[in-house]
């Protein structure tokens, strides 16, 4: 089955909002066998809208639309959809109680303007939405589903796990398999050039592409429809690139960085701290993203003025003045101090310059040195990344996990 | 002028990547009076790219499309582009000049694969990227523009601002007026309640949406085409709402909190250090985002273990263990703390559960505290956030940064 996404609101348009839906849908859909061939954005414009479902109606099994189901004034997603099937939007009782009750569980009385939330085209099935007002719709119309979401993330991702996946997945197929290999430390090109002749000799089932991104390169493998040996043939293909790739691989596709370092913390029943100055707190941030993190992680600090590395951290002040902030001498120091502070096994810092201002001729915005200390081993890196400040600090935080990793790897 | 996007790439259908490009580029468009209409994900197939580009030229003056420009087998952008248009695709000395240089400058060699990124089709002009290998092109048909860019999001920024907008600067007329409103604090029917009556006072001329998010919610304001007033209007609609809206307003179009807090702080001239627990890191990572936040900023401690929370901050053991590590005594306990041992002018902190384990009935997942502490002056706030783990991170760090802002305006 293939179906399209028809994502609606005018803020998408002017990128006032990220639509960050429609990468979910996709992800969720494909793991159940149905493909996502088209997704199609469009403002909150009635004409355009009903346009464009009949079309989408024309050419797909399964449509999916996201948006316009606020109680505000400019929604007007059912509206349109009603039209273009030819039927009247009526007023569930059912739906208008749910919604009574919703606000009556927050001690408010429902304002007047979400009664239009209970309107719904004639023949349409309600889905519950467990975490707010607008509830889903279904519409079957011949052989064509239709299934009709809010925008807001969180109640589209609810409506979706709790009511339309279960009809979906007792009819999809499994027909895609795909895995995405995540890496970083290594270009696009390196990559491809490793990885050539392996691509070449699975290309006549395999479809391989290259996701580059400044925290590292993903590679999406897919095995081509039809292809015999399922989910065996995949691990096969998985593993002659994994191979070839090396320990630039860190994990494969939801898995994040900082799942694959809580993993093997806990493996090793190491416990860690960190030091940061450059990344302002985004390490940690990120290893605490990562549910149950408090059993390796301990805490740490954010060291962003000179004083702080030296009367929290113990960096003596001959360093900072030999060697400057952004040595691998302060890194060092900074990681030797937080270990001992926090009474951890491993101690991490990142010290560098995030710019855009702060930089000079040897030591450039980018500049980033990491440091790492552990019982009887010290270790730093230096890298040069560009970019703007914020992708200097998703880089320097993605190397400074990575070099984690590779230590835990070995220790 | 209006536009379109045609957004090219397996990965941004499947899922497996967040389009961030076409938001980006709408909003950069619309500050040059170029609307974009429609939106369209395509996956990497020649078929379905012709078939669409065809449709698209059509019905737009603008087509710009982003994705497939690589160097890998998957980009198939020039050579559906090419196909449609009925040109042949050439080798452009000068791009592969440029590309070659590209690798120079690193010390490598160009990989043979690279060599496609010169071919381009008969009688487009490249447009220079700054950043990548991948040039942009640009090709005139008839009244058609249409503008080719890589899918990096770097490398297609830098190739619009630099070689596109200055074309569309020229052409375009500043049509659009939008502005939006950034409020926290406040759910989407009580702003529609406060606002109902200046919606419709200005309905004639204006159109409002409501964005909500779990942060806040944003309201954008849009004077329909061919007012007159032009931006002394738009100013005027805007004072109307925020008056309406008061204290819950923060900034407006790209102005983030963490802006906002860092302007005020540095009017005032404070000092700031923070102590985190459930947002492990996210506060100071938000604040630091900010160029030039190194001024206000100082540092703080993630303190994820009560004996961080003890012996670093120095919370009594006789607080956690009366009234518990997330409760308004230890947040206040650590305000004062890291305050004190870094010696700002004022400390914030938080601590909460953020989950999804570690509930309880008293206690459950989404309760945090917030502590502020300056001169003269000690306040909390207790807050119940719903979500994902993820979510409640992103919520605690918005309402921490907002009382602090509020704490800001009167200070």
């Amino acid at each position: 089955m293939n179906g399209a996404l028809l994502i609606i609101g005018d803020e998408l348009l002017l990128g006032t909002t990220i639509d960050t839906n429609s990468a979910w849908l996709g992800r969720r859909l494909a793991e159940v066998g149905i493909e996502v061939k088209y997704k199609l954005t469009v403002g909150d414009s009635p004409k355009i809208i009903e346009d464009e479902l009949r079309r989408l109606l024309e050419k797909f099994d399964i449509i999916i639309t996201t948006g316009g189901l606020g109680p505000t004034l400019d929604d007007v997603t059912k509206k349109s959809i009603a039209k273009v099937l030819g039927k009247k939007l009526v007023l569930n009782e059912r739906i208008l109680k749910a919604i009574k009750k919703h606000f009556q569980k927050r001690g408010v009385e429902m304002p007047a303007i979400n009664m239009s939330q209970a309107l719904i085209p004639q023949g349409a099935h309600s889905i519950k939405n467990p975490v707010g007002t607008a509830p889903g719709l279904f519409l079957k119309e011949g052989e064509k589903w239709i299934f009709i979401l809010p925008g807001v993330p969180s109640e589209m991702k609810a409506i979706f796990e709790e009511g339309v996946l279960p009809v979906l997945s007792r009819e999809g197929k499994k027909e895609i398999r795909f895995r995405t290999i995540k890496t970083t430390g290594i270009t696009e090109s390196r990559l491809a050039e490793i990885l050539d002749r392996t691509v070449k000799e699975v290309s006549g089932y395999v479809i391989v592409s290259f996701l580059p991104r400044h925290t590292g390169v993903n590679i999406r493998i897919k095995i081509k429809k039809g292809t015999e040996g399922g989910d065996e043939l995949l691990k096969k293909v998985e593993e002659k690139f994994t191979e070839k790739i090396g320990i630039y691989t860190y994990g494969r596709d939801e898995e994040t960085m900082e799942e694959v370092v809580g993993y093997l913390l806990t493996m090793r029943n190491f416990t860690l701290s960190v030091a940061e100055s450059c990344t302002g707190g985004l390490i940690k941030h990120r290893i605490t993203n990562v549910s149950g993190s408090s059993k390796y992680f301990i805490g740490g600090v954010v060291a962003y003025s000179n004083e702080v590395k030296q009367n929290l951290l113990g960096v003596p002040e001959q360093t900072l003045q030999r060697y400057g902030a952004v040595s691998q001498q302060t890194a060092i120091s900074m990681a030797k101090g937080i270990r001992s502070l926090l009474k951890t096994d491993i101690g991490l810092s990142v010290t560098g310059i995030a710019g855009p201002s702060g930089g000079s001729v040897e030591k450039p915005v980018g500049l980033v040195y990491i440091g790492l200390l552990s019982k009887g081993k010290t270790s730093f890196e230096e890298h040069r990344f560009l970019g703007d400040r914020i992708k200097i600090k998703e880089q320097t935080a993605q190397a400074a996990l990575d070099m984690l990793r590779r230590y835990l790897l070995n220790a």
